[in-house]
């Protein structure tokens, strides 16, 4: 006997990491150039030398401090580092003591579900969705509810939330910019989104969270603005992790920043602390807490991936997909050529292109093609979306 | 409201990262020189020239691989290397596939406890244990069953753990050499403890695990000799951590090896994958994976601790203090010179001395002393300790 819902989810590993295992080993099989592997978010763009400046300055200093364990929540130099780029860039009086650093984004979003819910609670999630966001929310003993993005904009749909927050609702989870869309939240969508959020807390008697999964921030296009969460919803936990702004996913490194406009911001942060320890996670990596400090400002680049988006919106487009036009993040939503996402999915894999279905990610009939892949590998594709298409339309 | 767990194990952090900050704080305001902090098991020995040499070599990789995601259970060569030295070290056929790679110790019990445990079970500890185990049993929804060590040798007591073994009894996690009294479990105890156990799963229908929380193996005495549990006891999840052995304690890296000769390993392999997916973990972090994996035989430095430990039992007897004669970790088990240990150790630090009292670790009347300090402090310490035994002893 083990547990039965671990053993579940480590027999059935995520839609996502079961394609990329399968490119891996068809890499293996018919050789790296041959395979057109669209399934993980992993970034083609190298971290900035300022990582590798950081790390190996601070490589000198002497190993008991560099190495040894850090308070809980992180480094108090990091930490006041960070909440002192917050206050520059978003306009908020953030305190290091709000921030708590975390082994990446799944650690934060983790932690964070199960710091402001109970067992039995309701968290809801806009979907297409990140599909681990329903692990993480079961583990708390919670139920995740789906509600659906406005359909053409993906946007939250304020109607559908309204219905769906209820008496045992803690929070909602946002995404934005979204994976596995690449919708940007507009300000008008979280002013929204903050009113009912005002509404529902007044109108029940109770705390709404807003846990906003930030990962992409600083990848968006066209400058289009992304607004910072907190200073549109007072009860806002932001998860940031630098794997995709500083191209490190490897090495799992973020943070929780809890509002400090949050009326019980105190709470928050003990009861983040807790479910941290709670998880067994004792500190952040400590060499990389280190590094982010240094790099904190530093831009991403996010050219690449822009051009990775326009190559490949272009391409799809003139031979007739439909997709959503993506204004972040580095995937692109294409609408399946058969209503069975899976069967596309597995269609397309005989064409040696692995795009990952979208029932995972809560909504059927799509798949999610990541574009933070090498240039050459998306030129190289077109052949193969070709044969694709012509083996659908005839 | 936020989680009241939660909450509860964040405002009241453990009594050892209690005192630790206490710490951090006294020597700000009195000088580092004048508090002798014996709170936190923060290796003083520093990593080994390997660690840099190889975390150096690692930076002039492609930045694009060497910080990008490795599979949840870790990067498949280090995976390999490491399983190759267990069995050269062990005498074990210890397959890759069997080895997890975690974010450090606290990762690999949570994680282990999860994976073999349904809610409602009981995990049972042998006190004097270290604390946290109780809150990753509480975390799977399980009871923790203290069972006292035998006494004065602090080996398991076999007859308790028979008397406290029932059909609930999931798993027990032991941990040798042992955090915080110093013992080694001898190969006589661990054989009868195996016994123990293949008995009462015969009697009880259900398979227990043995969870052997192992992070100061390489830290021993005298030749002593340490046992490898998996070799003992079949059904065996080693939880093992480069922090202590490698002075690593801050970049939270070790593994989990579910044992080759568990007849329901894959089954156990699949249920700790889905554990640490559960918890929030994606992978260990990638950097440190690799540079373990270049240092996986580099030996500890047991000399500067066997220096250390010589010179506080010494020191402490001739004072007149009760102690545990420590075989392995660096941890001294000093009897409290009254029954209530907080007070203790309150009066303590009168005396500047920081002392953790052992109630969180299931036992009352002793205190523990961390001697992974640097050499000078201990010696600087003897009047403090002179001094507090003349205040008792009058």
């Amino acid at each position: 006997m083990v547990n039965e819902r671990m053993h579940g989810l480590g027999a059935e590993p995520s839609a996502i990491r079961e394609l990329f295992a399968y490119g891996m080993a068809r890499k293996a099989e018919i050789g790296d150039e041959n395979v057109f592997d669209f399934s993980i978010g992993n970034p083609s763009v190298p971290a900035p030398d300022a990582v590798k400046d950081a790390a190996l300055a601070l490589l000198e200093q002497p190993a008991v401090s560099l190495h040894g364990y850090s308070p809980a929540s992180g480094v108090p130099e990091v930490r006041a580092t960070i909440a002192d780029s917050i206050c520059r860039r978003f306009g908020i009086e953030a305190s290091p003591e709000n921030i708590y650093m975390t082994v990446g984004a799944a650690a934060s979003i983790a932690i964070s579900v199960s710091a402001v819910t109970e067992p039995g609670d309701e968290v809801i999630v806009i979907s297409p969705y990140f599909p681990e966001y329903k692990v993480w929310i079961e583990t708390a003993g919670c139920t995740c509810v789906e509600v659906p993005a406005h359909v053409p904009d993906f946007q939250p749909d304020i109607d559908a939330l309204a219905a769906a927050i209820g008496p045992k609702t803690s929070a909602v989870i946002i995404n934005t910019p979204n994976n596995p869309v690449g919708a940007v939240y507009s300000r008008a969508s979280l002013e929204a989104l903050a009113d009912l959020l005002s509404t529902k807390e007044a109108e029940l008697g109770r705390e709404l969270y807003l846990i906003s999964d930030e990962p992409y921030r600083e990848i968006v296009y066209d400058g289009i603005e992304v607004p910072y969460v907190p200073n549109v919803y007072a009860r806002t936990l932001v998860c940031y992790s630098y794997s995709k702004s500083l191209s490190l996913p490897g090495e799992r490194i973020g943070y929780i920043y809890v509002s400090d406009r949050m009326d019980n911001a105190a709470q928050v942060v003990a009861a983040v602390a807790g479910a941290g320890r709670a998880l067994g996670y004792i500190c952040a990596p400590v060499l990389f807490q280190r590094v982010i400090a240094a790099c904190v400002d530093e831009p991403s680049d996010v050219a690449s991936y822009a051009a990775n988006r326009a190559l490949l919106t272009e391409g799809l487009a003139a031979l007739g997909y439909e997709f959503v036009e993506p204004q972040g993040a580095f995937y692109l939503w294409v609408r399946a050529l058969e209503d069975d996402a899976q069967t596309f999915s597995d269609r397309a894999k005989a064409h040696e292109l692995l795009l990952v279905p979208s029932d995972s990610f809560g909504v059927g009939g799509w798949v999610r093609v990541s574009y933070c892949i090498a240039r050459d590998t998306i030129e190289r594709s077109m052949p193969a979306f070709k044969a694709l298409m012509e083996e659908y339309r005839g």
